[in-house]
């Protein structure tokens, strides 16, 4: 873990953490409402250059959570998948992500998620996974435990897993995982129990749970993995990149997230044979 | 569509499809009972032969729904998954899965289903889906509209697509595609707009909806897409094999849904290639 800057140690203070979890939940508050009356309309979505999908709610969403959150903290900045980076110099960022999971709202399915991050100097001390359909909502905050609200059931607590073979693996989609890297992910899939798809956000909060042993994919965004790091930590496990390293914003994208972290060296030699 | 039997004609009447309909409710509402406190409690699945997941949801859900029908209709038959076919002579015969999606349902993903069927003769004449954790419920009738409850949004009715290239598809997980397939199965996912990964039978349940446009699928047994046929079809929709004719129990097991019949040929051309 990397020694805490002078503004990692003064918001670990318990009003301060809490005042900051208020405020993102009120921005996820605010996006569940736009969200949740337009899934499953007959919505037409438009393309982006790099052929990934959006929708109205995700652009309504991001603008909605940005001006929560700016109104609440002027002097933070906010990246957001639709709309950029405001405020690149202040070192502490909100980092969101309206929809994650595009193709399962577009097509129906409860599982995708809207995530909320809070960034110190490039470290996520916050981090919200909001369902808006199913009402379940993840909070992590580093150094706690991680919090889950729901009626679906479930607890928080990652599972201990003796042998690779028995964990049950998730990834959201096969086209995530680079050619050059897909040999080895395959052998990794071949190791374990079952591989499940689908999820995005959504699996990391099941991992949280302990209802998921692994998740690895590529292609992520900053804004995809750093709410998603407090959640999986302060559940009992731990994200890395697949070097095994803190994943950094400038990291190639690919994401480890493991529920028992005694299973990382093995999974980590496959993923690097 | 084929000629119908007798029987068939006899049911068809109202009375008698609403009492079977009510019947059908019945035993969903006895295995919804049984699933949900299951979910997401730390399950260890058993492993079958064939290697594929069963819990002791399953069973005993498949278990309370035979008692249900039996004490119903004695005379029917009843094939599950889990525990065969009881009385093989009778024409009717009711068709279970009581947990169809048993990947999403130990991982904890809220979109697995309980399949129940009726076959006439070996077509199926009525079908629910019932998804035990959202409360959402299809139930197809031959000849008549699906119906669908539940809480999450949408709207019965397939989508016309224009082009195959803005089609919606879905499939549950690529390794249910035989290596033989994978070539012209890859060859239609290039072809559409977009792959979504997971959902079983949800995934059609979703396609009745219109959110999804196309599944093309392998490996599915006769309780897998029996409940599914009515339900898609009365939802403007169609289900067939990949050589375009009505599912057989007896057959090769590759089915393809699609919500927009003019879609058929084109993307029978490219799975046959």
């Amino acid at each position: 873990m990397p020694v805490l800057s002078d503004t990692q140690r003064a918001w670990l203070t318990d009003s301060y953490a809490s005042e900051l979890v208020h405020a993102a939940e009120q921005a996820a508050d605010a996006a569940r409402a736009i969200i949740k009356p337009l899934f499953r309309s007959k919505l037409v979505a438009s393309a982006k250059t790099d052929g990934s999908p959006v929708t109205i709610a995700d652009k309504r969403a991001e603008l909605e959570m940005r001006t929560v959150l700016a109104s609440l903290y002027p002097d933070f900045g906010i990246l957001g998948e639709e709309y950029g980076l405001d405020r690149p110099g202040a070192s502490l960022r909100w980092v969101l992500d309206p929809i994650d999971g595009t193709r399962s709202f577009i097509t129906g399915r409860p599982i995708f998620g809207t995530l909320i991050a809070l960034m110190d100097e490039g470290v996520p001390v916050l981090g919200i996974i909001d369902q808006p359909i199913t009402g379940e909502r993840w909070i992590g905050l580093k150094g706690r435990p991680t919090q889950y609200t729901g009626s679906l059931g479930g607890e928080v607590g990652t599972r201990k897993v003796a042998l690779l073979s028995q964990a049950e693996m998730s990834c959201t989609a096969p086209d995530m995982i680079a050619s050059a890297d897909f040999s080895n992910w395959q052998n990794l899939s071949d190791s374990v129990r079952r591989v499940s798809w689908g999820g995005d956000c959504y699996a990391y909060g099941l991992l949280s749970l302990g209802q998921v042993d692994i998740v690895a994919e590529g292609d992520l965004k900053v804004w995809d993995w750093a709410a998603i790091q407090p959640i999986v930590e302060g559940a009992g496990g731990a994200v890395v990149d697949w070097a095994g390293n803190t994943p950094q914003e400038t990291g190639d994208g690919r994401i480890l997230a493991v529920g028992d972290e005694a299973l990382l060296p093995k999974i980590l030699r496959i993923l690097n044979a």
